[in-house]
């Protein structure tokens, strides 16, 4: 049995999937699904990351995130080292349960960042035909 | 040449990704990055998609979002069939380059979700030890 059926039941119908009340994550093939993390109280992106089945099931149990680290091929614990930890104050699935969203409050909001950033988010994409630049903020 | 080497120079260093202000996309390997996107006047998440190099070129050029249909294979003007167009009010990249934020306007806010809703994430994750269940709203 797989780490994901052993945790999750298997993907329904079309139907089930988006109107039942089962959480059946379609993991990738790689075994993830994405995750979405906002700022509970300021509504803001802080991230994207990814969760295989431990990692979600682990973040509903405990209400801590936890997700998969693609680069190192291992189980993370967001803020284990840094101090920022991520509490979940509230997941969500969206229809076809490929993604879900998190939205947290975070214990140390200038290590949510590996640069030491309050987000990943910091710098805007130009717009227009001759869009693509990066500024920051 | 690929598509996308046509369309945004090839990613650099590291340094480079994270801190410089040219759009170097990091494409997986079905040659995708993920969209966030969110309302740009409420704030709230609305789909999680993934773009091509064209589909990401055409949303810079034209200020209305494009996404790469998984499913259907294929480029996808969002709400082309449906007229839940997106105009996009700004965009941002992350850290590592494999994500952008869409902040968007919708025309018809009650088709962005192919279920018809306003929000692909219209069900909630029950959290603890016996989590798992979802209901809506």
């Amino acid at each position: 049995m797989s780490e994901a059926a052993r945790r999750f039941p298997a993907p329904g119908s079309k139907a089930e999937l988006e109107e039942g009340s089962a959480l059946t994550p379609r993991f990738d093939a790689t075994g993830l699904v994405t995750a979405v993390v906002t700022d509970a109280e300021r509504g803001g992106l802080l991230m994207v990351a990814h969760m295989n089945a431990e990692a979600l099931d682990l973040t509903i149990r405990t209400g801590i995130a936890h997700y998969w680290s693609r680069s190192r091929g291992s189980l993370w614990k967001k803020g284990e080292t840094s101090g920022a930890l991520q509490s979940v104050r509230e997941i969500r699935v969206d229809c076809d349960q490929d993604a879900v969203w998190l939205k947290v409050s975070v214990a140390k909001p200038e290590d949510t960042c590996h640069t030491h950033r309050d987000t990943c988010f910091y710098r805007t994409v130009a717009m227009g035909p001759d869009g693509g630049r990066l500024t920051a903020g």
